[in-house]
């Protein structure tokens, strides 16, 4: 990423054209919006504890976006997300000002996905949803920012995110398996690639919380885990994999903090909850918990931080890196300390 | 409107402010938009088949609108109507660029509201939602344009547009009747004037068709009509009244082109069509046009066009106006005649 806004800054390039996934578009992003403030330092934009997250003087250059994945929603979030080997995680900058100017959200670009590819891309749009779903109302976090500019652009869950968010689990219920199993399936492929527009606008305007957060020492921290259907030449655990890898425990935790949301994005995942019935979160949760280890196990993805190659002596080291890297104003229902992370490293050994 | 214009192109303003509902917002919207095209004649911007449609050489001036009606949706649409008494019919601009750069969409602007302006602007809600999710797919819409600048404002539902207007809906079912029968009711007004942000993002995006094409003739050519809650200097059909005036007869018109889009309308608003049942054109008619006049009767609005002062010999003029207004690309999901447009007057006479 460096070297991209190197690069940006000495070509003296009026605009730019992202065409990839994740990875590229926020790598473009960033170059666009560090081309443009050609004094900023790499750290200045960058979200405490690492970052300064300072207010860019100047607009990003114009970006066209155009995904190959169907998984990042990165064309259109004000979101770029990098890694930090220093840290042993990743971070990100998060701005309202960093957002491509147009998106071209074709279809035909996510059929040849790899089977891996769609199917890990694919559970970044389902944590995506559920994470942005479920988080902190805007209204109840804390603190508020003196002016709307110092707004963060993760500012919890909202009516506006809440109908993209429930709008790309309908998608996912009707379409993930689909997409999955049978490549070909044009209408399938389609959908999921809007569902992944669609949660991307839901992270973007409420953000994501715990499937995200104790996904970066996950990624950083791997040592030898590599996908058959990704690059070999580095170890590399795909994003939506490492996300998805402590979901259930998460939910697990955070059920109780706002139930009736939960059982809401359970129902657009197709669980059968009663309306009209006041469920026990035991019940809400096993229903929530149950569509998400349906997937993994109809996938077959790896089971767990043990089938990721981790073990039982690793797990501290993973809960150091991601209580290091929380924000004081994490957008999590539920307040998470150490020892909640830890117990949800522990419970994400073996998912199914 | 041409006063408007005119103090904006003296005024030498950067910005404007607009605060009200649909008329002030639309007015200060084509204010903007002329005034930074000073040398455009007032039909340059206009559809035809009065205007000519042209796409301005510079984007209009910054406009902050600030909605006080949970109706219009104008804060969020790239359309400006205005009445053309030469021709006795209302038209508009309707331009991509044509849309405020802000809204201020607070609900304590709303809690005021008279009971009548509540009741028809809501209704304008109502067929902003319905028109839109009913609207052509912008997949059959011909003539496709040449340019991607030239694709039209009213480009045919969608999946976006669809996602906004069936939650505009469901908020309608839920709010609609508490936000009028109780004006203090904050929650439901609060929602009411958020599904009228929402049903401006559907019609911003796919278009209205015969409920609103058919409103204008009958705006336009009223005589007498005064409503109490609205100002009495001179008569008046207020907008929504107008427009859901033909809602049943529309929908019962339409339906046949596209029944499960219908469908998926009354379902959105609470009728009990079970899922996954074949359901006759017949049965669908009924249960929609139920709920469309469910709220007119409860809200004991003026009972058709024989109420609000027309008469049988009226009904000529009415029909030569709207024809006459059609464009040939209109996005109604079914061809519309001269005969048609007669008919559904006709029985707009009496609803319920």
């Amino acid at each position: 990423m460096k070297r991209a806004i190197d690069f940006a800054r000495n070509g003296q390039f009026d605009s730019f054209i992202a065409v990839g996934g994740g990875s590229v578009m926020d790598t473009a992003n960033a170059a666009a919006l560090y081309a443009s403030n050609p004094q900023a330092d790499f750290l200045d934009f960058i979200v405490p504890p690492f970052g300064l997250a300072k207010i860019p003087d100047r607009p990003m250059l114009p970006l066209i976006a155009i995904p190959t994945t169907a998984g990042t929603g990165s064309e259109t979030t004000g979101v770029s997300i990098m890694d930090m080997p220093e840290h042993k995680c990743k971070t990100g900058i998060r701005l309202r000002c960093l957002k491509p100017l147009l998106a071209i959200v074709d279809p035909l670009n996510v059929m040849s996905l790899p089977r891996n590819v769609a199917v890990y891309s694919g559970f970044d749009v389902l944590c995506h949803a559920l994470e942005s779903y479920t988080a902190l109302p805007y209204n109840e976090r804390v603190p508020r920012p003196a002016t709307p500019q110092e707004r963060p652009v993760y500012q919890g869950s909202n009516p506006i995110s809440d109908m993209w968010s429930l709008e790309a689990l309908r998608v996912m219920q009707k379409y993930f398996r689909r997409s999955v199993f049978d490549p070909s399936d044009e209408e399938a492929r389609t959908h999921m690639l809007m569902a992944s527009s669609f949660a991307g606008v839901g992270i973007g305007n409420a953000g994501v919380h715990l499937c995200h957060g104790l996904s970066y020492p996950i990624s950083s921290q791997n040592k030898k885990y590599t996908d058959p259907d990704y690059p070999q030449q580095k170890a590399l655990i795909p994003h939506g994999l490492s996300v998805v890898t402590t979901a259930v425990a998460d939910f697990e935790f955070l059920i109780p903090a706002c139930p009736d949301r939960h059982a809401n994005a359970a129902k657009a995942l197709g669980a059968d909850i009663p309306v009209r019935v006041s469920a026990s979160n035991e019940y809400i949760s096993r229903h929530l918990c149950d569509q998400i280890r349906g997937f993994m196990s109809d996938f077959k993805v790896p089971n767990g931080l043990g089938a990721l190659g981790f073990t039982p002596s690793d797990l501290p080291n993973l809960t150091d890196a991601a209580v290091s890297s929380f924000e004081k104003a994490s957008i999590a229902p539920r307040k998470t300390d150490r020892d909640a992370v830890a117990v949800i490293y522990e419970k994400s050994m073996k998912i199914y």
